[in-house]
């Protein structure tokens, strides 16, 4: 087991209703004047504004608003929200909706106080303490940033996604309230659980051995995805299974998944050029093509490890032989993925051999070469894998 | 599922050395003088308590000491902490020790800026969000204190034990190092493990239907010390084995092994008047009698509940019985925890079938009546189920 630190901060208010706590509970912890950062319009049709809006209005916490955040935030619409900040003065950040709105929030609530531009922390991942405390309502569940340290922004003008990673950016506050889960259509459903599972695939594959306490959680949030994955696309609005996995997919990315080991990431690397390439592509969906590829590429390395997988999260038998097994658990991973109505091939997200070659100079660029753990890879390994994928 | 509140904002440092960086941590979070708290001369003969003292002097983190916490910790002691931080302006707790002295530094830090007696927070469970920060320095992994939110003391002038639960006196550091509980003695390490045990067992067993990924976190947990504690008694200087368990019991306790759920805590009742009519029991002996008692009397409530358990834990094949799955879940617990070196009789704790009347008046007032939610037990309930362990 590795040496590490862990520290995972935030409070959260799970269950039904939990949204209508947000004023007082900001109220409590000193809040003054927020700013109210969304997405799209959903979360204003369904009326999930309003009640926050009147929530606040109650506990007399003033907001200024910020929405239109889109899939693959944009670093242009969180400097915006800088300069909000800094112009109204706004002491916490409040982040209505998924991933890509609490990514856009940790930007902003890193940049308020910074004199600088806030895409220097994406290039040169300084650290900073002084950070405006956020606060979440989550209504997507997958990429696990209402507790995560981790924000993805893109950058259009450079062509550029990256990823900051700071403890300070943690959410303060989460409100998790499985009921506004319940209309979120299939796709962005299956892409959350695909994003959900990939975040414990990077995190159980690596070049450490065992460490059975992290690796046993890990398994057991396979598991709870594996089972309850299909539950929650057969009945959308089953409570209880939105509550389950909406409560997984805090702790795949909170970090506890991976204490005491030193990770992979390899693939969400390969993954975030192709959403960098196409920014219509689903993180999701892209991981859902990634993941086999990446594990038929690097599967000699470490097969026994891949029976492990198999056996403890899709119940297989040994067969005997090591390799065998460790195919069989790859194909039923891309089964899984393929029984959540995910994408099997490159070609499905648009992506053809030709486009390879242009995503290597800015993956070599985000992630430097060799990367991963499991198997260190170059930029040669990566075009191999992106072939695989096809 | 039900709806829930956690938070646990302990920030760990865990793996080798970790104990050196008590100072620099300590003074990067602003304390300058603290109460160096700790219990017997194992931790100042083993070179510890000078270690510490020497990382803080290094950082310039000044302190005061008191050693002397005793197993089962009394509340005099802390009042004598309180009272030196109040005469020293004191600013942070620091215990170095286990759940006893960690315990009677949470009592410490509550009352630090409380007028009245600390004990009036054992008895009103009153919140108070005005509490010194605590840092750890974990010596046996045991009762999970260093994240948890609850503290046990006695006070010895009312033959009263109770506790108290605040997210505030959570600790805000841990330091863990794996090496440093190489020399707990077999009997220790084994009373600790079932501590933990049932600390899953307790969040485990309720009247909430099943909550999956609650549930499978702390069935993995559970897999972890089974096969880890034979690995520490066996080799206690094994490292990763040390580590595995070092972690797992902080997580046992720490509270994610029971969101969504309601816990029962039954047994932990029936165990404290054991160690409060005769403090020589320790708390893990106590548990590994008290549990499997427990279990015989309350499993027909939900016997498919055991099988489970049975299955996941032991590997029990079901025989289609529920019934019998779980009486053999009950007996491979009770073998478990003899396996461990722990007694399986109140007898041998020296407690006789004519002391159980006078446990029940104390069980009464700290519990109530009814008390337990896996079944509401009674007094005569809780009389039966001492008969049981006799």
């Amino acid at each position: 087991m590795e040496n590490f630190e862990f520290v995972s901060p935030t409070h959260f208010v799970f269950g039904r209703g939990a949204e209508s706590k947000v004023g007082t509970e900001l109220a409590h912890r000193g809040a003054q004047k927020v700013l109210l950062h969304y997405g799209g319009q959903s979360a204003i049709k369904s009326g999930l504004i309003d009640r926050i809006k009147a929530s606040l209005d109650a506990a007399g916490v003033g907001y200024v608003e910020l929405g239109g955040v889109r899939p693959n935030p944009e670093i242009g619409l969180a400097r915006e929200g800088v300069a909000l900040c800094k112009e109204h003065n706004l002491d916490w950040v409040l982040a209505v909706g998924g991933g890509s709105v609490i990514d856009s929030a940790k930007a902003v609530a890193v940049g308020a106080h910074y004199d600088g531009d806030i895409w220097d922390f994406f290039e040169t991942k300084q650290q900073t303490e002084d950070v405006l405390p956020i606060a979440v309502v989550l209504t997507i569940p997958a990429a696990g940033s209402e507790a995560s340290k981790n924000a993805v922004l893109n950058n259009d003008e450079l062509q550029r996604k990256s990823g900051y990673g700071n403890n300070a950016q943690r959410p303060k506050l989460a409100f998790m309230n499985p009921e506004l889960t319940f209309t979120l259509p299939p796709y962005q459903t299956a892409a959350g659980l695909t994003d959900m599972f990939a975040h414990l695939l990077e995190r159980f594959f690596d070049d450490v051995g065992a460490v059975p306490v992290t690796d046993n959680l890990n398994l057991s949030l396979m598991r709870t995805i594996r089972v309850e994955a299909p539950c929650v696309l057969a009945e959308p609005e089953n409570y209880d299974a939105r509550a389950n996995i909406m409560w997984a997919g805090m702790l795949c990315h909170q970090g506890l998944a991976g204490v005491g080991r030193h990770e992979d990431w390899a693939t969400h690397g390969l993954e975030h050029e192709l959403s960098a390439f196409k920014p219509e592509i689903t993180h999701g969906a892209g991981l859902a093509v990634m993941f086999p590829a990446w594990m038929e590429y690097v599967y000699p390395e470490n097969p026994a490890r891949f029976a492990q997988y198999g056996r403890e999260v899709f119940g297989l038998v040994t067969t005997g032989d090591p390799d065998a097994d460790a195919l069989n658990a790859i194909d039923e991973t891309r089964a899984f993925f393929a029984s959540l109505g995910m994408p099997t091939t490159l070609e499905e997200l648009g992506i053809h051999e030709e486009d390879i070659e242009k995503l290597l100079p800015t993956l070599k660029a985000n992630k430097g070469e060799p990367f991963g753990s499991f198997k260190k890879l170059t930029m040669e390994d990566a075009a191999e894998i992106y072939r695989l994928a096809l």
